[in-house]
């Protein structure tokens, strides 16, 4: 059920259902990528991250699922006190889904080799 | 004209134009918010800030043109080590045009007093 | 035992071990706050992200314990799609031991209302 | 002079000045990397970045002066809208001048190529 802020928030905007989700995904994948590199990392610590990131992506509205996969190929363990990297978007795999309204909007961030870019892009768009 | 990286980035999404400019909207705007909230922020650097975030988001892929504002009336100017505050997302003013094929998405974020909640939404889509 | 990348890194500093102490406990408090300001908070999200803090932290050179804390006063349970906070560092409550060499310090970071302000500290400086 | 901010933040410390003035260098740095590693990057706008930057550090406390630089040579002028990189730690190279009450601590950031790592380190401790 909506409550008033949602109605509030509603009235704002001037596009379409799938419009306004496909919006949506595009906030929460900016988001985690902007936030959260640069985290210090470790084997010891990447599941933890992982899993802090996806309960942080779920608090924002619409979230229907989130899943964050962060490779572990660079990372080692601790031998010297030097050994851990940071946190890129390289290292990012996210699989996000929004619900707004009727609408199911799927979208992915994943490192595409080919461009040697961590891209942000829209997988689905389902009607309820 | 496209390049070839902006050929390979297409392929991966499944949707439509408009879809796709609202989602690269809100990519922008979940970006400045996440990389920017927390920069220790007085009367001094606030319009530098401003023009770095500005700066910062017209290098992402599709922004026409970008305009952030820092509300002004929380800033103090210097007197003691300790007056300033830290950017936090209440304080920003943000206009986005992004462009995306023959598709224009207008969209903003700014504090909506009454939900209390720096809102991002979407204002407008034109198709030129 | 030192590894190689640590006596590089030594050989670096100009300053006694007491001054690498304190200096490498303000980097984790700086690193903390910048690094973590804006993550979306709830209730239900709120032990996971003290965790990954402390875990991301602790990564870190020199950092003997980290405990996070994070002021649940001003959160919600969910109902709306709106009902979160975003994390600001007058909700954080570190406490932090360096040990480098034969010296550990303890430094803290916390609100101190007197001076509206999330104050990092030195709390004492220890010879072992 | 001191005002009472500064009075009551004093109060809270319990080391030498010197080792104060390390642990502020210490913030400082922290505060740098990890606020602003992740901004996107290119030849446009690397300048107001590295401004920003060093007028968001000027802000924070004893402060006295800090320069940033950022690695020109991965940068890209803009043809496609791809072309462009995320700030990474290893881009940075930072000089910086803390001052408390009699004491100057030097401090920088820059990649040591011999760790592959962006070292922290006190350059200097001076009393005036």
């Amino acid at each position: 059920m909506r409550d008033s802020r949602e109605a509030t928030a509603d009235s704002y905007f001037a596009c379409s259902e799938v419009e306004r989700a496909a919006f949506e995904a595009g906030i929460k994948l900016g988001s985690i990528y902007h936030q959260f590199v640069g985290v210090p990392l470790r084997s010891e610590n990447v599941s933890t991250l992982e899993k802090a990131i996806e309960a942080g992506c779920k608090v924002q509205p619409f979230v229907e699922s989130v899943s964050v996969k962060i490779d572990r190929s660079k990372l080692k363990r601790k031998r010297g006190q030097y050994d851990y990297v940071s946190l890129t978007g390289d290292m990012l795999d996210v699989a996000l889904v929004i619900r707004y309204g009727g609408t199911r909007v799927r979208a992915s961030m994943r490192l595409v080799e080919e461009m040697n870019y961590p891209l942000m892009y829209i997988e689905s768009v389902e009607h309820a």
